[in-house]
């Protein structure tokens, strides 16, 4: 069975060394001392490895099953959420005034990170929670809050997002779930909605539905969509739950992975339900929501990959093939491990260069957040919303493609199910689907971000990996990452010239290279991060405080990535700069 | 269902157009007139699209299943592999004397790549038992060929390889399979062989199975090792079959993919077997296959690709979301189809442009494979021999990459398993691990292959390139075909003598960049490719000869690949002058 163990001291490294939490003056982050930040992350590693991960393979294995209305989740589900509940996991960085613990949203990442590292199925019922949590929270009336928000923060009622229907997917204009006002200020609820992961199951005692549906009145398209509560049981007055609505489950699907998650057809027919911010507005209400869920997206794209990494490890340290070919290295045993040869090394670089930068990312951008929300920096706002499709696509496309490299490792055994290695790779694989298909990301990075605000935020973080470049590039031990990171952001800033030169003249010029530009920044992103941690480690290993041996081997790894990984920039730009005539020249017949 | 419509056309191009099998003077390519090699390739057609496609999904979710030591396989396996046989299918390349047909190698490989794009699980069977084949066909004594070889040919008796044991994999040379020599010539074998792809089923009256193992005398390492036939019903001196042989199917394995293919624990107990072969020349009698094993499994790289892509197109045809950013295509329609996407193209062109390629490769590679046995053309043998490692390692990867981005075309219906899309990522994986997992693809290429022979096929392939290039330069349609191609066999050749300069110091700094090499070769080889294709299609629209929308749309395709693929020869290099010391740096407990 698959291992996993949190990577505390790594955690730590970027809270306390690289983004120095507590000297940043962010309301909350006054609490994140080192002391209490690793007592968290242990503890959280403790549930992680004795509580989830082992029911991570045997989830996969077993399935979700429906019988007579009924979902049933793979056994050890139930008991494995009563113990997140009562460790206060749900509420970790929910508000105080409905139970929560008030954590920075930068630690409920982290800790979040570790859970999903050790049971991303597992992990969604709470995740999917927290986002219907957080739009309550964000739009809800003061009585729809008290209702709704305590129970949902101890995890004791469950929540759901519904917004696909079979013909209407990435389009949400052609949603058909309607709406119907009642007297008494309600709305009936009718439509199918698919792909609802969490959507029925065992687990809670209810599940508030978050329901996009079109109400009369509101135009064609999106214009017409709003927001709505659809509780499964209906909730008293006096927060008793009433009688069942009329929302059921038609069917769960067998999907690639994730099987530990219900991912359900949800039927509504007349259901009641409560309007959730305003009438005609639950696109903007659902995209107030959206850079912490595709952050959260990006999040399992590099902790799945972690997951599998740290097993792609254990076998490379323990299966014997081979010698190496610089002379035996277990001179006394029938062969060397795999982990001498030259090409598993590279394997376990990518895979070890890539997880802890994008984990540096993924921190920076809910850091970014909580700039956002607690100090009200519209900077940090505006930043992170340009950097949200690069964590969630570059991220998901980069986790699934070291899932499959670890599970490379692993040779034919790799592919035999009951190691694990090839549900990682499976579920991996779902991040770069759902929360807006990667595609759909480029076109939002490239489409709407890069000129957002008159393209203030890219300007912002050019100027922002510039001045780190001047800052340090007379540092002879940082040139090895200052000089990377100028080369390939000089590719970026090319890219975005190319789209700005061309982009008016045919928006395909853009739009065909927009895939390639969210890669080519998802690089500079790294690297920038990379450039940073090596910063703290040189800083580090200055003052001879931390760890010499930890400190080090980041600034291999980061070197590593800034040889072998940022120069995949210029293949990016050239594919850029060929435009949308090799793409587009094809008649749509040919194909 | 998933749909699979055989590429006729492009294949006749190859065949015709390209390659003009007619024209070689290869012995036996004279009748592959284009009126004989249609409507064989249009026949084969018919028998995957009404046949082989239907149960690919269908035998994908029932799988194989094992009761009291008989696997059977899925629902309407054996009807099928009856048409097969009763077709004459599994003769196709076989020898005459045997009962085949005789037909050259290229075009058992062109009708292969049809059954395995239509349903890879189900052509395995056939495919390994061509396979074991082979080795008697070379190896066997004039008595072994006529016992086995009609049986085989006729696939009334199936094949096997079995290599692998538990903690040998790559490393045969710590196999424990013993061979005890009996009086009668005869070898009893025992030992435990695991990943025995069809080891056991229920759709022939005998399975032969070739096995790897060690008898006395042989020396350590991979020096002791013979091949040995061991069939599991013992064959009477008058051709029927006598008793039960001391072999047996342990279990199967619950695979990620090719879930209708059995892979089985086989358990040799004291099983009667016959040397095939020199005694403790096992590992060569092997090798003597690998060519062209390795590049049918090259070849299942791009064929579950073309198969995925097919249905990545239908999708993208029908599927209605959003509108095209120049304008809707289909304004009568509630949104226009996702292939009026940039980006959607974008992933079309990647995959369209890859197939065709890697067709053109391996086609050219069973060629030169013909013109090593029919002519003992020993250039053609050494070039086939450099190329192998190539064709397995970058289209099984690049295939599944492709087989990736169609699924992904699909959105969120790409995970549901009953769409099929899943399959076909999931099958594809395999490839990238049997036969030689694809780092072993690249150390072989790397570390044997250039050098081999004094380097005189790598000096042979350059050479070829290089006076492509100078015969067309000149050309003005040509040349968006010969510069690309120009600067990305620049590359290659640097990386070569990067590691001749650099491999000698530390044979690190080559198998470091191994990987990077066997990918940059990959996409020079397609180069090449793509430029004869280009070439021969400006020769049939000036003839006006052929189908003018076809040969349009392949230099369309091959000027995508050039312009948009080829630029990645730049990133390859990048990281393999990197050498050793970023792959290496890292103290092993490190990681």
């Amino acid at each position: 069975m698959p291992i996993y163990n949190a990577p505390v001291q790594d955690i730590q490294f970027l809270l306390q060394d690289v983004l120095k939490v507590t000297e940043t003056g962010v309301p909350g982050y006054e609490d994140l001392e080192a002391d209490f930040t690793g007592a968290v992350l242990e503890e959280a590693g403790k549930v992680a490895r004795d509580v989830l991960a082992p029911l991570n393979l045997s989830g996969d294995q077993e399935g979700c099953t429906l019988e007579n209305g009924v979902v049933h989740t793979p056994k050890g589900f139930d008991k494995a959420f009563a113990a997140m509940k009562e460790g206060g996991w749900t509420a970790l960085d929910c508000d105080p005034d409905y139970g929560g613990q008030g954590l920075p949203y930068v630690m409920g990442t982290a800790v979040g990170e570790i859970f999903v590292s050790a049971n991303m199925a597992f992990n969604m019922y709470q995740g999917l929670t927290h986002g219907a949590y957080s739009a309550i929270h964000v739009h809800g009336t003061g009585a729809q809050k008290t209702t709704y928000l305590p129970k949902m923060v101890s995890c004791d009622w469950t929540g759901t997002m519904n917004l696909t229907e079979p013909h209407a997917g990435t389009d949400l204009g052609m949603m058909r779930t309607k709406a119907e006002p009642q007297d008494d200020g309600s709305y009936l609820i009718t439509g199918q909605k698919i792909f609802i992961s969490a959507g029925e199951h065992d687990l809670a005692e209810n599940i508030i539905h978050l329901v996009l549906a079109k109400a009369p009145g509101g135009g064609e398209g999106t214009k017409g969509i709003s927001l709505f509560i659809v509780p499964k049981f209906l909730v008293k007055e006096d927060g008793s739950l009433g009688k069942r609505n009329g929302v059921s489950v038609g069917s769960i699907e067998h999907k690639m992975g994730i099987h530990g998650n219900a991912t359900c057809v949800m039927n509504y027919d007349a259901a009641q339900g409560w309007l959730l911010g305003d009438l005609h507005k639950g696109m903007k209400a659902m995209f107030t929501m959206m850079n912490e869920a595709r952050l959260g997206v990006g999040l399992q794209g590099y902790a799945v990959a972690e997951a599998a990494y740290q097993n792609a490890v254990v076998y490379a340290r323990e299966r014997l093939q081979g010698r190496a070919v610089t002379g035996a290295e277990n001179p006394s045993g029938p062969a060397d491990p795999l982990i001498v040869h030259p090409d598993i090394r590279r394997s376990l670089m990518d895979q070890k260069s890539f997880v802890e930068g994008a984990r540096a990312l993924t921190y920076w951008g809910a850091h970014l957040i909580d700039k956002s929300k607690r100090q009200g920096d519209e900077a940090a706002e505006g930043l992170i919303s340009l950097m949200t499709p690069v964590i969630k696509g570059f991220q998901t496309d980069k986790g699934f493609e070291m899932a499959v490299q670890a599970q490379q490792v692993w040779g034919g055994h790799g592919y035999i199910e009951e190691n694990g290695m090839s549900q990682f790779v499976r579920d991996a694989r779902i991040a770069q689907i759902y929360e807006g298909a990667n595609g759909i990301q480029a076109l939002d990075l490239v489409g709407r971000k890069l000129a957002q605000d008159g393209g203030k935020h890219v300007m912002a973080f050019f100027d922002m990996v510039k001045a780190f470049i001047k800052e340090n590039q007379d540092d002879a031990q940082m040139k090895p990452f200052t000089d990377p990171l100028k080369a390939a952001s000089k590719d970026l800033q090319a890219a975005a010239m190319y789209f700005m030169q061309n982009g008016l003249k045919n928006p395909n010029n853009a739009l065909a290279g927009s895939y390639d530009f969210m890669h080519l920044m998802g690089h500079v992103c790294l690297g920038l991060m990379w450039a940073r941690m090596a910063k703290a480690a040189f800083v580090g290993l200055a003052a001879g405080s931390g760890d010499k041996a930890f400190l080090e081997a980041k600034i291999a790894t980061g070197h590593y990535y800034m040889t072998r990984q940022l120069p995949a920039s210029a293949t990016h730009l050239a594919r850029i700069e060929s435009g949308a005539e090799p793409v587009m020249a094809l008649r749509a017949e040919a194909f």
